[in-house]
């Protein structure tokens, strides 16, 4: 047992030091819990410094840590209210993978929800974004910027961080033209993957239901689809690409109808398997196909992408787990690595998804 | 047009008070967002500072600031994962109801995960948060912490906080011998109102169904059950509370498969409404209500708590939404005014959930 406070008053780092028989220095790194220091000796350390009651200076840390201060992380959420993002599937798992990373970036986060018009053309819509962002900017709300967003931006939207020289990722969208740094899902991957899967189980007329919007997340979805397609040798009019209206839910529904009553719209041939931009839209996929009486997967089966709501809907859903939390993880560590090599070419993290069997999917029906 | 770098070099912030006629200390607060600023002031103050390509300095505001620095806040997830948090249902909503209030609270929020034991008794249990806690103060983690966690937590767990008074609040657990500082969920609101929902549409056999543990989620949800079997005149062995084991999806489903065969178990009769403990729970009758040929809400209402997959589920499930959301700004506030206050009173802070009419719920069928 050590003596307790051998000095009276409050227990300083060199009194812990003192008592093991270490420099102040190596018993700082102990605490920190620096890899460099063998496992029992900062056991020790941890042991002596409860005994004596110690407990460091938020304030003497600061000052010890000079210009490895934190730095202030902004994650903006476009078009969107923190309080639907958090309930949305992809909050919880980005927001608990970004702030896992966080400490070990020196990152300070907070959420700044950026209200945008619902209405408008795409070039108000951008205006609109980089307003936005430039106010932040003026308002130095972050050293470094996070941008989420459940719909279309432009690069030019991004324009003041770059005249400002601010670093900053995109999470889920990249630009072919200049590129940001950004951690985004291989969509293409999953969406080809998808096609392969439906194949092997005999399926030959397939559909693909994405929103008629353009974006990268759509784009690498259609590339996955195209590449599926002609590499199964599928005749292209028996798998067609079919669009939604994004954000109008009875637009999926009456597509989704559609297709189970008059066919693909090449061929008007009904489809055995399709693959649906989110596990939202299979939901509504799902809806739509039991009420027309359509049984999921004798007749239809049904893929996703995503894995968050997937294991509650009626039939458990086939889709592709996009390892959201890893996804926040690495945005954490990419900005991180962006304050430091400040204009360093930007750098693209892909995620690959995976492919979560459930009830869903099945054997084509027989012709 | 203002005059773009007037001295040359990085533009301070007396450039700006200079072109805008104010004093630097005036400009200062119109960036801040100060509310005693009048917001055409502040958007000419915007404007200029943009027009200036001016960026305030992190560390000049850091030297600034002083004694009202940030304060590190480490959300500690007792027995589970960032990852599993981040996917859970109350993990988006509560995390970024944090996130948001984190600002006005001068709080900067990681992650820190601590898992524990699967298995052994509740005062092994005990000692391994305590243990874990002692270490996140000896590591000196956070200048206050956020308690959460999936199962049950004692009051002496936590005794390393109060020891090291360092401020903590609970979140969604409280305790009656003595007060801590915590944000809980009316539950006995909650299941109070879900009974007299019920008998409203004719039930007048019902049964809870709670976990076989030992908190005060459950204990709240214990009492506003007896308070509207009682309100409401039903016989007790007709509105009973029966357990399953928590964590153990398989007890979950034999209890309803028992309860939907052989009726309840005081008077032998089959209930026609069922009370659920959770989201998650409700999805689990629903599956077995399905599985036993038992039509929901036909022959049986089912009602949840939580409403964050509650839409996805077959039917769509009646339950309460919880305002998680608001729950974690509120608890964010409450370790800010902890901070602030030490030594104070703890404080208890109270969201009242509200219920949400979906499909899952009709009028009881005829005897």
């Amino acid at each position: 047992m050590i003596e307790t406070h051998p000095r009276g008053g409050r227990t300083r780092l060199r009194d812990v030091a003192a008592a093991v028989g270490l420099s102040s220095a190596q018993v700082s790194r102990a605490l920190a819990g620096f890899g460099d220091v063998a496992p029992a000796t900062r056991e020790r350390v941890l042991r002596a410094a409860q005994e004596l009651g110690y407990r460091p200076s938020a304030r003497a840390r600061a000052l010890r840590q000079g210009s490895a201060a934190m730095r202030r992380c902004a994650v903006v959420l476009l078009g969107t209210t923190s309080e639907a993002f958090g309930r949305s599937a992809q909050g919880g798992p980005i927001l608990s993978g970004i702030l896992t990373q966080a400490p070990a970036e020196r990152l300070e986060v907070h959420l700044e929800a950026v209200p945008l018009p619902p209405h408008g053309s795409s070039a108000e819509r951008e205006r609109a974004v980089a307003e936005a962002l430039r106010r932040l900017v003026a308002e130095d709300r972050g050293d470094g910027f996070i941008i989420l967003t459940p719909a279309s931006t432009t690069q030019d939207a991004l324009l003041p961080f770059d005249e400002a020289q601010v670093p900053y990722v995109v999470v889920n969208r990249h630009f072919e033209t200049r590129p940001v740094n950004c951690v985004t899902i291989d969509y293409a991957f999953a969406v080809r993957a998808a096609v392969e899967h439906l194949v092997r189980l005999g399926h030959r007329r397939l559909a693909a239901l994405l929103p008629a919007r353009d974006s990268s997340t759509v784009r690498d979805r259609e590339t996955g689809w195209r590449e599926g397609v002609a590499r199964s040798g599928l005749v292209a009019q028996e798998a067609p690409i079919v669009r939604y209206i994004d954000g109008d839910p009875g637009s999926a529904r009456r597509v989704v109808e559609a297709l189970l009553s008059t066919g693909l719209p090449g061929s008007g041939k009904i489809p055995t398997g399709v693959v649906c931009h989110t596990d939202t839209l299979a939901h509504a996929v799902l809806q739509a196909a039991s009420a027309a009486g359509v049984r999921v997967p004798e007749q239809l089966s049904v893929i996703g992408i995503e894995d968050v709501i997937a294991e509650y809907l009626t039939p458990p859903l086939c889709t592709f787990d996009c390892h959201l939390h890893q996804m926040g993880v690495a945005t954490a560590a990419l900005l991180g690595w962006a304050l430091e090599e400040r204009g360093a070419a930007p750098r693209r993290e892909m995620i690959r998804p995976e492919l979560v069997c459930r009830a869903s999917c099945g054997p084509a029906p027989a012709p």
